[in-house]
């Protein structure tokens, strides 16, 4: 097999080790004699991982036990729903609006018609950095960020400081950093760019606010539905949530989450060297001290199209893909999830490094 | 391999050629270096997967062109918030309770605050039957029905006729059989019992009903959201759709769903006939005319429980498994969907009889 290095920004790269671990049990789990995907939910054997999952999420990622750990559906667009559906008292929610995904968490706030403020925005600068005065209001009914912007590249090096409960999407940063739960209180993330394939919405969120919800919500969209019954109120999505378990295996063989963040930033490091090095052949959209671990966003000197669309070109043919820009800011972007290994990213470099040399 | 023959409700038995296929390009997908699970959403790679699902679905089902054909997430239980959201006019809804999945659609309508009849419900003979007196009023903003009871083992043999749009949940028995259309305006499943793994709902609807939703529908919950994009708004569970995929052209290999049918119906009798020719040992919990071809519920004479304990430990034995019944009526239940082989069938009778010969 000759495996590509996917620089997809989601779904994205799963560990090779994951991908073979999965295929050698697929039709026969285990010598069970059936797949992990034909298992009943309220099976033991499908019990075992659900509970791994949960166990090692907690484990791995320090989650404190007066947070509820919840294996939910429908990605992050989803959440945008339910977090005012849920959390919103009355008050006034508030919003730090950081890129496209913030703002759409923002329209669905409007939709379900609640007061909230956008008390900061870098929509003016073309998203290019996480604002610097983000002050929530202590009083706030909730703060919400988008801790990692996956399509401009920037990502927030330090979350906010609020007594308001803070609500953190890293829907493409989960699991890349250790995070501080003094200051979240609640934290989710669609699992297909960090934590596994798509279909699977991990929710980590503090009791308390669970417990806010009224009667008016429907059953699947309550927090509390699912925390009452471990995520088996239905049918949780089994497979998925395997291959996350698989991933977070993958994630402790590697020395941890505080391993990842190491590997993670070395990544990054290699990657903006090359950028900061080209004599500005190269220009990264996001300012130095926003620009995010995860999601490396630049252009070729001039917002070039025609260079930028050779080198995605000479690059699919050296085995990397996905490195074509999102439609809305052009250019080319280079996600380097958990799961892309430093090869790659030397491998995407020295492609980069000859591409300049030839057309500076 | 020793595969066992799966009786689950759900998730329950894939076709082996199935699993055999999804295992073999697991890692990497007809030799394109990745695994399918790992490809962008908007790739060519996934495109052509999305499309061959939508596509075969139409094509198998014979959905008329004024369908949509949606891929979402969450479940029956999601539609059940769902419907009352998108359709519900602010005139009456009706439901017919035919067991617990009607039951909790008719409890989120409740949440909903929508005006609703139950117009029919055979709750107090403990749902062991399809009323024969569903007159559903013309007028209504839609009628509900659940083509068939998982736990109880009840199933239409005709649906309800109605000049209102009528509302299917076909979640376990979705392909198993050809639907006339001409009754149906929106038919919905969770994959996990006829389609695949859980994590995917389909959802076929009139494009007249996707058009009913107001303004204050969250868009991910808004059936518009998902028709306008081909439900790709946002990342839908790809590997999901992907053995979804696998799973309908595997149907029509067999012949279609004409085919299918007619092996549900002999697999159903040979199971029902074992029942019926036992002498009263064995005691089907649905009525002669309501019986089911997807879920036989039974119990052994005098429900007796410990009897009914050893058949499951003797089934289980023998490499056949999911055979108890659902706790809210206990007892055995053989699910025995499109998946599950002749084969499969015949050696749980013979195991029946044998049981009822010793034991009688």
């Amino acid at each position: 097999m000759n495996r590509i290095f996917n620089f997809g920004a989601g779904p994205a790269a799963i560990p090779l080790e994951v991908l073979e671990e999965a295929q050698k049990n697929l039709v026969d789990y285990k010598g069970e004699g059936l797949s992990i995907m034909e298992a009943s939910h309220r099976s033991k054997m499908y019990d075992d991982v659900h509970n791994e999952a949960l166990n090692l999420t907690r484990e791995l990622y320090k989650v404190p036990e007066d947070y509820d750990i919840l294996f939910l559906q429908g990605g992050a667009s989803t959440q945008f729903a339910m977090i005012p559906m849920n959390i919103y008292m009355g008050g006034k929610a508030e919003y730090a609006d950081t890129g496209s995904w913030s703002a759409k968490a923002i329209k669905e706030a409007k939709i379900q018609g609640i007061d909230f403020d956008i008390i900061s925005s870098s929509k003016e600068d073309g998203y290019n950095n996480i604002p610097s005065d983000i002050n929530f209001s202590d009083d706030a009914d909730y703060a919400y960020i988008t801790s990692n912007n996956t399509i401009y590249g920037t990502q927030y090096k330090n979350y906010p400081t609020t007594k308001a409960p803070l609500i953190v999407d890293a829907s493409s940063d989960i699991f890349s950093y250790p995070v501080d739960w003094s200051k979240i209180d609640m934290l989710f993330a669609g699992a297909q760019k960090n934590a596994g394939p798509s279909g699977l919405t991990i929710v980590i969120i503090k009791k308390e606010l669970v417990a806010r919800a009224g009667d008016k919500v429907p059953s699947m969209l309550k927090y509390s539905t699912h925390a009452d019954k471990d995520s088996l109120y239905n049918t949780p999505p089994t497979f998925g949530i395997y291959i996350f378990s698989l991933i977070l295996k993958w994630i402790k063989d590697k020395g941890g989450i505080e391993a990842i963040a190491k590997l993670n930033e070395e990544k990054a490091k290699v990657l903006y060297d090359a950028i900061d090095n080209s004599n500005g052949f190269y220009v990264g959209h996001a300012t130095e001290d926003s620009r995010s671990l995860m999601n490396v966003s630049f252009n070729i000197k001039d917002k070039n199209a025609e260079l930028e669309a050779e080198l995605v070109k000479r690059a699919t043919e050296r085995g990397m893909i996905g490195l074509k820009g999102h439609r809305s800011i052009g250019g080319l972007r280079a996600s380097i999830y958990n799961a892309m290994s430093i090869e790659g990213v030397q491998t995407l470099v020295a492609l980069m490094e000859e591409f300049a040399q030839e057309n500076s």
